[in-house]
C-alpha cells in the first residue's frame, strides 16, 4: 500500500475565533490529499472527470486529535484502504509537518459515478489499473 | 430606488483568529443580499440561470468599517445603482441589526452573460422589466 | 428526546462544479443546526463561550444520500444522542425542506472544554440542566 | 518595487456551479499572496501578530477578467503600492500560471492595528524597515 503525502499551509481564513483551524477545513485538506495522491498515481481528478467519471464523497469520518494552527504546514497522507468494483475507500491522516504530531485522521468512501447518466458505475479498466497500482506497490 | 434588506447570522466558521468575521465572507453576504433582492423582485437567480442568463461578478469593491462578530445578526441592504443595457451595478450595505451600526459598504458590477454562448448579452426584455421595476419604485 | 429543526438556503458559493453543494458545507450546516438547537434550549453557544466553556468537534461522521442543490431550502434537525459527564454526542439529519427528502445524516462528538485551562471538563451544572431538558422532553 | 509571486492550485471546493472559481476565493488568494510576500521579506504575518500588530483589510477592490478553473495553477503577484505611516496599500495580480493569462487584479488597504488596544498605530520601526526594503529594491 502506498501512502502519498502532500503539504499545505493553514490559511488565515481557515482559522476561527478559537484561534485554531475550523473543523470543516479538514475535509478540504483530505480532498486536497486525495487529489494529489491520484495525480501522483498518473490520474488527475480533472482528467478523470473529463473521461466522464467522478468520485463524490458518500461518507466521511474524521477524528480530531490536536488543533492545526494558523500558518502551520500540515502534511496530508492518503492511501487507498479498500477498492471495490464500484466504490473506493480512502484513508487520510493529517500531521503537523515540523514535529509530525498527528492532528486528525479519517476516511472517505466514494462511489464511481458515470457523470452523464448520474449512475453508480464499475470503475473503468483504465482507472482501475491506476488505482490498483497505488495499492500493490 | 428600492432598497431590499435580508438578515443572516454570522456563522462560527465565518470568524477568524482575530475573533471577527473574515473579510472574504462579506462577498458571500453581498451575494446573499443580491439573491434575495432579485427573488423579492420576482426573479430568483436560479430561475434566471434556468432562462439561460447569469450575472457573474466582474468587479467588486468593499470598505470595511466595523467588524461583524460571531452570532451577530447582520442586515444586508441591496439596491440597483446603475442599470445599463448589458451590465448592472449593485450597491450593498451591511449593518449590525440590533443597533443599525454600519459594518461595511460596497458594490459589484455584473455583465449579463448568455450562458450557452458564454458571451456578454443585452438583458432580455423579461429580465429588464423586473430590474427596472426595482429601480423606479 | 427533542429534535430541533432549523432551515437555511444553499448559497451559490456552497455549490461546486458538479452543480451540487460541496460536501464540506454539510459540516457547517450541522454546526448551524446545533447552534440553533442550543439557542432554542436557552443556551446560546456565544453565551456558553462567555461562561468559559466551549464544545469543539472531536469526531464527525456524515453520510451523504442525495445532493443539496443551489437555492434549496434545507432543514437541519438536531438532537442529543448521548450526554456524558464530559462529552456530548449530537445527531443531525439534513432534509430538503419542500419534499422532506433525506439528504444526509451524521453525528458529532464534543468534549466540554474549559477555555482558560484548555482542558476537558465536566459540564458545569448550569449547562447540564439545560442539556438534560433537551433530552428528556 | 518588488513583486513577489506565489503559486497555488484551485481547489475543487473553490469552484461553483458555473464551473469556475467562486469570486470570493480571489480574496483568499490575495491574502495568501500578501502572506508569502511578507514572509519572503523576512516578516511572517504570524510573527507580526506575535509582536502585537495586525493588518486587517479595511478596503478591497478586485476586477475579474478571466475565470480561474478547477486544478489551474494560479500565480499570485503582490507588491506594495503605497506605504504610509499608519496604512499600507497592496497591489495584487492573479495569473493562470501555464500561459500567464491575467485572471484578476486588485488591491487592499490595511491599517496597522495595535492588537492590545485595538487602535490604529504607526508602523513600529522594526516592521517599517522590512516593508521599506520591499519597496525600494
Amino acid at each position: 500500500m502506498i501512502e502519498y503525502s502532500t503539504t499545505v499551509r493553514v490559511r488565515y481564513s481557515e482559522t476561527d475565533k478559537m484561534s485554531i483551524a475550523h473543523h470543516a477545513n479538514y475535509l478540504l485538506w483530505m480532498e486536497l490529499g486525495r487529489t494529489e495522491m491520484l495525480r501522483n498515481a498518473g490520474l488527475s481528478y480533472k482528467k478523470m472527470e473529463d473521461m466522464g467519471y467522478s468520485l463524490p464523497v458518500c461518507e466521511v469520518t474524521c477524528r480530531y486529535i490536536k488543533p492545526a494552527l494558523y500558518d502551520d504546514i500540515i502534511e496530508i497522507t492518503v492511501s487507498i484502504e479498500e477498492l471495490k468494483k464500484r466504490t473506493i475507500k480512502m484513508r487520510c491522516e493529517i500531521y503537523r509537518e515540523n514535529d509530525k504530531t498527528l492532528l486528525a485522521g479519517g476516511s472517505t468512501i466514494h462511489p464511481c459515478i458515470h457523470i452523464k447518466s448520474g449512475r453508480i458505475s464499475t470503475f473503468p479498466e483504465e482507472i482501475l489499473v491506476i488505482l490498483n497500482k497505488s495499492i500493490e506497490k
